[in-house]
């Protein structure tokens, strides 16, 4: 990755903004400016800021535990450690390089830190000014040697997909399917999954974000499976709807009005295209056949280092698609009582359309 | 659990300091105060929010996706959706509600959050007050159903742990014992891993963080295990530290040397005990044997619903131990080149002493 091109083109921002520096809290922020692949336990917890300066140089800061990770991650960036927590540093660190304001990430940084940076910067004379989206935007617009980093995280993800539908029998509860789908993403490779593997059963399918539990497998009812996984810092996710046992009438008609709606998403992605034109595309097949009520979240969203980020496929997003976005279409439809479908791919808009990043399509058409 | 009282409690806390009412965002907090187990993937992506009055009901505010999770798990409070973003919610709920000033958590609520929240609600005569500390300070001392639940949690911890020692010899690298070990604490009952399963073989024991790799397991050389479980929603965390083949004179010097620190820290531990001693206690023990400045971690912290939380048992906190807050004592030598030694057991605290989580002990004196 060109880390050195990403840094400059945030510097010119910064600069344009007039400010002396942005301290990079968010990690996967953090990860795309200089590759530094330590994650964080949380907000609270911290792996290290990145303090890139407009005109000059980049600094990791770090504690103890990482020293090790951030000098082989970032051999060319200064690792500077903070023994007695991140405020003592950068109130020594700063004044040291002459900044007089300090852009930070107001969408990850909590009340209470932007507070006190304010009170124990500001005795010094420097300004804390919020920012946002400086980082995100930049991250939305995939080049080609990122695509071809998420296109071999959706491959990795199908080929667990496939293991794990070859031996369906041998498993007998949700636990049993989700732990094998996470055990067998990582010996293949994968740093984790992108997120809790969703393994829904029968009317737990109608939860759409049901944690596994340990009873058997509904016979003759739905399973939904929506499991995502980590590969070089890229993220997939990907969902698949099948029957244990023989479906039933109800469950072919929804399972084809889902794909339909998937395929008038998909149809309506192109550079252009207004986000919420495409949620309506595929929310408008569903709520034609009656079940509107029914499909009561987005049609999908970015996906990138994070597994969730802009743009957002939904009716309040104004957003236009650009080239090199990469976005999930996943409509559904979840019916209490009764279980759930939802069908989900990720998809590169191109200039004239859209490229669908999986592959197994066809037994998707029932 | 006795959901109630600790709401009165709460309550009682938000007459006091006259504000209406509490919107509560960190996920354990609002676990501990309804027993709703909806996690958040990440803190801009909630599954909820617990709006707790000071002198009416309780709300937990959600979206469409954990509605029936939300009803399952909190019958008692009323469960309200906010279709297009809690914001829109918030702003139409707290005049009905009569509600004039709302507390939020600085310390888990983003800096844009609170300052939208604060623009949008302030045209309605709303304001916001910062407050940290008011859930988190309840739980810091557990009753005895907590430590119960915590003690299942760290029996389950051991037994998991015993499952793979027993069969070491079957693993050859650091990645397929973190998955055997998630596996089973998974088939044994576990919700998930309190964190990213540590597996540090030889020199990578140098990472106090390490990240599982798929290199083969350094023969002699010594192998560190940090895992952790949530069970019912408490955490364990256990770090054990072994020899694949035969110890040399040097790590059996050093595990004697860490071991004797730990047995320092944890005899200094009880009801009245100021943190930073029970850090110096072990610290000592390792700085006078020359070892000091491998040990640049704090000794412990406390663990509950979260497993980093308050009290920290390091040489920067002024804090007083009380009974019944449960911490972890974990001394640590760390040499770049060689490798680590870490151990970790849970303590509670209790008036005259502490009670030992763990109980495999023995083997730990070689």
């Amino acid at each position: 990755m060109d880390y050195q091109k990403r840094i400059k083109k945030l510097q010119e921002k910064l600069r344009r903004k007039k400010v002396d520096a942005l301290l990079v809290s968010q990690p996967e922020n953090r990860r795309y400016l200089c590759g530094y692949r330590s994650g964080d336990h949380g907000i609270g917890e911290s792996s290290g800021l990145l303090l890139v300066t407009a005109r000059g140089k980049v600094y990791l800061l770090t504690d103890f535990r990482f020293k090790l990770q951030a000098q082989q991650d970032v051999p060319w960036a200064e690792v500077v450690l903070y023994p007695k927590g991140v405020m003592r540093l950068l109130n020594r660190l700063l004044p040291e390089l002459a900044i007089t304001s300090l852009a930070f990430e107001s969408d990850y940084t909590l009340y209470s830190v932007a507070d006190k940076l304010s009170t124990t910067l500001g005795k010094k004379g420097i300004k804390m000014v919020p920012t946002n989206g400086l980082v995100e935007t930049m991250r939305e617009i995939k080049d080609e040697q990122e695509i071809n980093l998420i296109r071999k995280a959706v491959r990795l993800n199908e080929a667990v997909f496939t293991d794990i539908h070859n031996a369906l029998s041998r498993y007998s509860t949700e636990i049993d399917i989700a732990l094998a789908i996470e055990t067998t993403m990582r010996r293949k490779g994968a740093e984790k999954p992108s997120f809790s593997t969703i393994v829904a059963s029968g009317a737990n399918g109608a939860l759409p974000h049901a944690v596994p539990g340990n009873s058997a497998l509904a016979q003759n009812g739905s399973l939904t499976i929506d499991m995502g996984l980590i590969l070089d810092g890229y993220c997939s996710d990907m969902t698949r709807n099948l029957v244990v046992g023989k479906p039933d009438q109800r469950y072919l008609e929804l399972h084809r009005l889902v794909r339909r709606a998937q395929l008038a998403g998909a149809a309506a992605i192109r550079a252009g295209a207004r986000c919420s034109d495409v949620d309506k595309a595929a929310r408008d097949v569903i709520a034609d056949a009656g079940y509107g009520e029914y499909f009561g979240h987005s049609l999908g969203h970015g996906v990138g280092l994070a597994v969730h980020e802009e743009p957002r496929l939904s009716t309040r997003s104004n957003k236009i698609l650009k080239a090199g976005m990469v976005v999930t279409v996943e409509p559904g439809i979840y019916i209490p009582g009764w279980g759930g479908i939802r069908l989900e791919n990720m998809y590169v808009v191109r200039e004239d359309g859209s490229e669908n990043l999986n592959s197994d399509t066809t037994w998707l058409d029932l």
